[in-house]
């Protein structure tokens, strides 16, 4: 075996039983469900922040936290987030475990494929960025770009061809600017077509909120937080859904969690969960 | 044995130990320290949340960290709140665990003093409020405010005189309507002088925001904060203490803890710890 790249993560096996209940069946190629199995997981403060503001590189969660992030990247077909956590953070979203292609084990085998949200075509990347690298490196796979646009723009599209990524055009609303909405579900159906069975949606703020509402809790199968001993304080991206109103008018908790399991994880804590409809 | 009030609580031995590092030590008398043992102690959301807005009964932890609150008050000399939370909730700021005065114990052992934080002596009781009927049943003590004024109306006075509680008067800077600020080290050791020599800080969010700032950070002891597996969504009462800029003038970390300890506890988790100086 050739040798593993330097950062190659490692995700102890007496880790992995816990997770195991709130991740893709092996069988999953069998269900006849239209939409992927979809596990929202990200890492917070103790104050439910993602970072100290968009896109500031915030050291939060331990290494360990890490390597599970990446264990579980291995487990699905799809990772998503959105355009504003794209555009900040030049991301990698492959997975470094060993075993997976590119680091020790066969072709592109347990690389997840990279989607990003992306409702005006605003990502403004090139072909040297990390994604595109580690496409063309073997070590991860090209992104497919979920936009509202019909005709994305012909460069970028230039650029996906070449990597083996693609736009995949789904209807939004157009709110304001900046600001568009999505029926998740089309989202999730866009990606089954695309014989993506699992997908694991990892932020940013605004994907996370966006999705924590209560139209999309029959297609959220599971979710596992991370949380860090923390307050990063007022001002930076927090997680926070919006408000509910019961039949009474009155203010209700947001979202319930239920099959609720905590598993201490170094200095951190990962919380799993299914939505409670 | 009498037989005890209907609303006896208890805490299984088997969930103390992991307590037992965060919580002031037993031979406390012989320290020379001018500050109580100070415990941050309280319940959130995955938001950060202690309520969806100020006062509203909010259902957030389980049984079992009731139960434990309760054991934690039986292990301070005082227990401590803003006015915010004594005028919106009418609390009982009691022990209830069996064993502690009132509830199978002896006298009022056991049972913490109460303290308000009250700068301008707005919180508008009367002698029928829950925490003075509490005292004259011998289940409770009648509490000490902490007032910002020389002179503290003549009318809760009398109802507190009356009770076995007092007024306490401590400089407040005035910053504001409705805006008063502490040197919390003046507040301890107010308490130390009543020879309080362990006090639990219950909240609310104003409280907790301002407690959780660097030049406290000293005489915070222990930190002890459960988390319940629910977002409550945007717009209730946050816990987020306020934003620091390291030298660099770039955001850091609020606050850090180490020594941590998670530990689950029915569908909630409590998290232990020490704020890192």
């Amino acid at each position: 075996m050739a040798s593993l790249p330097k950062d190659t993560l490692h995700f102890p096996a007496e880790h992995r039983p816990f997770l195991e209940p709130h991740l893709p069946p092996k069988d999953l190629l069998s269900v006849k469900d239209p939409f992927p199995f979809t596990t929202v997981t990200f890492a917070t403060s103790l104050d439910s922040q993602l970072a100290l503001s968009p896109g500031a590189p915030t050291k939060l969660s331990g290494p360990q936290s890490k390597a599970m992030t990446h264990y579980l990247r291995s487990r699905y077909d799809a990772i998503l987030i959105g355009v504003g956590t794209a555009a900040a953070d030049n991301p990698s979203l492959n997975c470094r475990i060993e075993g997976v292609g590119g680091y020790g084990g066969q072709g592109l085998e347990g690389q997840p494929r990279p989607i990003i949200i992306d409702p005006a075509a605003r990502w403004d990347f090139t072909a040297n960025q990390k994604i595109f690298q580690l496409a063309r490196n073997g070590q991860g796979r090209a992104p497919y770009i979920i936009t509202g646009l019909a005709n994305p723009p012909l460069d970028k599209k230039a650029i996906l061809d070449e990597a083996g990524g693609k736009f995949i055009t789904v209807e939004f609303t157009t709110t304001g600017f900046n600001d568009h909405k999505v029926d998740w579900k089309d989202v999730l159906k866009a990606l089954s077509v695309e014989g993506l069975r699992s997908v694991m949606i990892e932020g940013g703020g605004t994907v996370i909120n966006s999705l924590l509402q209560p139209e999309n809790f029959s297609v959220i199968n599971s979710v596992v937080v991370t949380i860090a001993p923390t307050w990063l304080g007022t001002g930076g991206v927090v997680v926070s859904p919006p408000r509910r109103i019961n039949d009474e008018g009155k203010p209700m908790a947001a979202v319930r969690l239920d099959h609720v399991e905590w598993h201490p994880f170094g200095e951190d804590v990962v919380l799993c969960g299914k939505v409670k409809i």
